[in-house]
């Protein structure tokens, strides 16, 4: 017998994993979860029927949501984390000795306990002394709080489901509250490549740009997300992350990294002239 | 009735395409070629079985290929191209007014009469005047040529079938030969991703490495290809396609391209760390 996860990436197009075993098939309160192991992209999380992470490629993922906004400013202390429950993201940020807080806030404990179990090399950081697990939806903590951060990773699934708050102007201007004087967030923020990405991807540019005084995009590449073509929106108050960025300030802090380096770093910000245009007229 | 076009991109990964229709299908003594029509990528070349190139797309491919060595020396005035027979290189190479001659070598006469009618997008070049058809093999053509040339694009499908010839060391050592003194060679070098393209890739770096004084690798974002994160080869006599590049000269010419702009020309240099070791070491 053979079995075959797919993910229809757009209507027209298909992506076929070869899959060992289901490992994991829960449903919430919020989604369907599963994690299944296979031979070429070892374990991987399904949420709702879409690639979250594999274990082949998540380092990609991880090294840019975490190394990029932290090499602009390695002082950072306190971190805001919103969704991200496989716990890819707090185990990058751990890794920082100068961190003294990580808040992360995840809207589906059995994400993060089905993680836990079966996809230990990104879970096993969570309880990292320094994280604080909330249990709700991110929406409403960042309503709520009254705490500053200086960097608030936005680690989200696609704006269909429980992450369609977080593609919100509320929430970006909640965000923008929370953070200090020179605070950074980073969002997870589609792609450019088929229409339906490329549409989320300008609206929530367009609304990130008209809140903050630096607002950017920065790409890499993602083998089992549509088209392999991904992007994270940079947004901050005070530091451009090409400007303000000073490769050996980071590379004194000695972290090995399989995919970033301070030379992707300054790449990442360098777009197609496609999505160059998207992004500066995201109308 | 549903029908898909499906590539298995290893093993244990798979990529469709829902098709419209099917526009030609024919086998010449080299290879089986299928043209599709789509909704979503357009019109698309298979050859034996895999995505050789789709409407949607294919301008990254042919914007990476032709104008990172042209904006490295815009004063290139003969080219050898290798392969290629969909047209698209060669498409973008007549935009270059300083080209004189353009050589293109090409095993599979039914690869170009197919494109020619099916996808003009790409083949419609190929009657310009600078241009000359060769219907041979690629490697008996670098073998037995006398001409120099100023840059020699390899654009050949896998090393798999008649394309292997265009990945052997004698293959290479032709080229450098028929180069002139700062001459350049670029070539289709698989990627970094999945174990079989890696390999290949690592097999043909060690060899051009070998040959040429400047030899680098650099990447773009391929979504039909296997992982889309695919590569080509830089080699070159004389110029280092960073150290030398003078973004102002090839802007003067005011090319509009889609995704190739003179940022992404050095960021596609800047390769992420563990592609940058397969490199260095491609032992």
């Amino acid at each position: 017998m053979e079995l075959w996860y797919t993910q229809p990436q757009t209507d027209n197009i298909r992506f076929s994993i070869k899959v060992k075993e289901e490992l994991f098939s829960g449903k919430s309160p919020y989604q369907q979860i599963n994690i299944f192991d296979s031979d070429e992209m070892g374990r991987f999380l399904i949420i709702d029927g879409i690639v979250m992470l594999t274990s082949k490629d998540e380092f990609i993922y991880h090294d840019m949501i975490v190394h990029v906004p932290m090499a602009t400013n390695p002082d950072v202390k306190k971190v805001l984390v919103i969704g991200g429950g496989d716990g890819g993201t707090v185990r990058e940020l751990t890794r920082y000795a100068g961190i003294e807080k990580i808040d992360m806030v995840e809207i589906d404990r059995m994400v993060v306990e089905a993680c836990q179990k079966y996809l230990p090399l990104t879970a096993s950081k969570l309880n990292d002394k320094r994280v604080q697990l909330h249990f709700e939806n991110g929406m409403e903590f960042v309503r709520r709080s009254k705490e500053k951060y200086d960097l608030i990773i936005v680690d989200s699934t696609d704006p269909i489901g429980p992450g369609e708050g977080l593609f919100t102007m509320e929430f970006y201007k909640c965000c923008f509250n929370l953070l200090s004087e020179d605070g950074i967030l980073v969002n997870q923020c589609e792609s450019p490549f088929y229409e339906k990405n490329a549409k989320e991807m300008r609206k929530a540019v367009k609304k990130i740009k008209s809140l903050f005084p630096i607002s950017k995009v920065y790409q890499y590449n993602m083998p089992t997300y549509p088209s392999g073509h991904w992007l994270f929106g940079f947004a901050s108050k005070k530091y451009d992350p090409i400007k303000d960025f000073k490769p050996e300030k980071w590379e004194a802090l000695g972290l090995e990294t399989k995919y970033y380096n301070t030379d992707v770093h300054i790449g990442s910000f360098m777009l197609p002239t496609y999505v160059r245009k998207m992004v500066e007229n995201p109308e």
